[in-house]
């Protein structure tokens, strides 16, 4: 059955590197009917609102959805509900993709762009697990309310129910199935009642369901010391949706690759998922052709795996960018000279 | 006038660490006195609370506190209020020393012990100022309720009032003017209500009292990766209470001088000041022998540079401890042999 992929290249270089998946999609010749539609500050300008709810409804009958980047500069001054990002949280939320998966792994051929000792990152390959619609970036109540003696006040909500955590926690404990079994569970319990529930949940689930799950626990603050000091030791990362934001970008640097690294978000099973690579939108060289492809086709790849179920055409993918890369074709942010065009060539190539 | 410096050894390795410290200040001759009362583990032992109120009151009533480490595996399983940290906290808050100085400092002859390359790292300097008592450390409501459903809802509160910015944003500006004069303020602004006042009201603050500081904003998930990416760029990080607590570690993890990196928590002009080496209570190398004591040390030279306003006295430690290190003593955290008394030893004899 032909699989409905909606493309948001969003913002800066989006356009350019939703570009190239576009290629790498003719080439493949799959069974997929994409569409588009505007997104981010892209949407603000030509719709006045960073997702639209014809977008939103688009996205929700689409088997995938791939987003480019978002925001600029230029949206800096919006009103806070009506910012670009809050268009990435509306569809996250509406797309109820509660689970994203946030790979950090080191490509051999580019262990020494990392600020790290080469023997310490080469081969490394985490999976981050970030719960993604809940938390701090969605509780409420939340504002900034005046106070009477002409204070201000700013207010949010972290929380998280029993059920937020399992689900959460559960696609973890099934991904880690697939590679060594261990899951590290990442919170602030000995600050946070929140944390503590977390770290609770995730371990009853563990006893309840998966005995075969080598479960350990970390404080946040320590698992962004040992992220620097052997980031080796993980394998798969389970955290909460602040937490994950900054470590799984902690260790996307630490791979030296972070034009490289996908990520997908997931629901409830048999529902669209959202995939964005995690580079931004880089306002500085957007425009220019210099943007490295490499992790929204990567990103596809995951869609084509999660969302269409082909693990053949994804693993395609993934050998096409690792062939391009290994045969030396290279954009600016991993040391070579190649245009967004060339690098996409050589994937297209590859494939 | 006779200073009043309290001693707090703590669990772990504290007692060992602080036992230097004892050393360092008999050696220096200054007009200090020193008190000593259990906290954490050891007083949760003895006391049954992990501090007293009595251990509050002489907190309140010393010029500065200096705690060793706190905590361990012994009290995990205390009620939630009970475990060490709690004791940390509330000493916090009842001290309401609300900037927290964390240096990351590269020392030049372990530059090689950081994860890092060492040309990111040698001569690094970073002064984070993190805010200590307040946000979602002890914003309420708090707690873990249980739903009607059979569900349970963990539940923390992050908020930061207009005063509550300024006070510790002043702070980071006061200390910036002494070092470049540029400081980094990191918050969520792009998801927290809380850290968009934040970041308005750091700025308005630079903007009607310190036109000379050159501020910059970052969000944390940014600062997370530019740490890893180039780390000298920072001068002073000002920033809140949980993102400090990971960035500030991550920054020390940095430098490879874990065993190195003193801090000092600063309340109203006038009020004692809390020092306590980043380090934990490493329970896996207590009462060996084996700890850096130096930390603890350079704690201490803060304390005599903030609270006991004596500027040479807390430079000639510095210098000591640095002499110490050169002239190649060195315990096993930074590639040495040296026991924690030898380690005292040299310093002492660096004075
Ligand atoms: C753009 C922003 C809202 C977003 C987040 O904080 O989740 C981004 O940093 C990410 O990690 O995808
Ligand atoms: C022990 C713990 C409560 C504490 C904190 O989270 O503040 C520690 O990590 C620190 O940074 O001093």
């Amino acid at each position: 059955m032909t699989k409905q992929l909606l493309l948001l290249p969003g913002d800066g270089i989006g356009p350019e590197v939703t570009g190239q998946v576009r290629r790498v999609l003719d080439a493949l010749d799959l069974d997929i009917e994409t569409g588009e539609a505007l997104f981010g500050g892209a949407a603000i300008d030509a719709e006045g609102v960073p997702v639209s709810d014809e977008t939103v409804a688009r996205a929700l009958a689409a088997d995938a959805v791939l987003m480019g980047a978002v925001g600029g500069p230029k949206w800096a001054n919006q009103p806070y509900d009506k910012r670009p990002e809050a268009g990435l949280l509306r569809l996250r939320e509406a797309m109820n993709v509660y689970a994203n998966l946030r790979p950090a792994r080191c490509f051999s051929a580019l262990a020494d762009a990392s600020s790290l000792k080469r023997e310490l990152v080469e081969g490394l390959d985490i999976m981050f697990v970030r719960e993604l619609v809940g938390g701090v970036y969605f509780g409420k109540p939340r504002g900034i309310e005046e106070l009477p003696d002409g204070e201000r006040r700013g207010l949010n909500t972290h929380q998280y129910t029993t059920s937020e955590i399992r689900r959460v926690a559960r696609a973890a404990f099934d991904l880690a199935k697939g590679r060594s079994g261990r899951v590290c569970s990442v919170e602030k319990s000995n600050v946070m009642e929140a944390g503590l529930l977390w770290r609770e949940e995730v371990q009853r689930l563990r006893d309840q369901e998966y005995p075969d799950i080598e479960l350990s626990h970390m404080l946040a603050d320590n698992c962004a010391m040992q992220l620097v000091k052997n980031p080796k030791q993980f394998d798969t990362i389970l955290t909460d949706n602040l937490f994950g934001d900054m470590l799984s970008d902690e260790a996307a640097m630490l791979t030296g690759s972070l034009g490289l690294l996908p990520s997908a978000a997931l629901g409830e099973p048999g529902k669209p998922g959202l995939y964005e690579p995690i580079h931004g939108s880089a306002p500085d060289i957007a425009g220019q052709g210099l943007a490295n492809p490499a992790a929204a086709i990567l990103s596809l790849a995951m869609a084509v795996r999660h969302s269409f179920g082909d693990e053949r055409a994804a693993g395609r993918i993934e050998r096409a960018v690792e062939a391009a890369i290994e045969g030396g074709t290279r954009t600016r942010d991993i040391g070579g000279e190649a245009t967004t065009e060339q690098m996409g060539s050589a994937i297209v190539q590859s494939l």
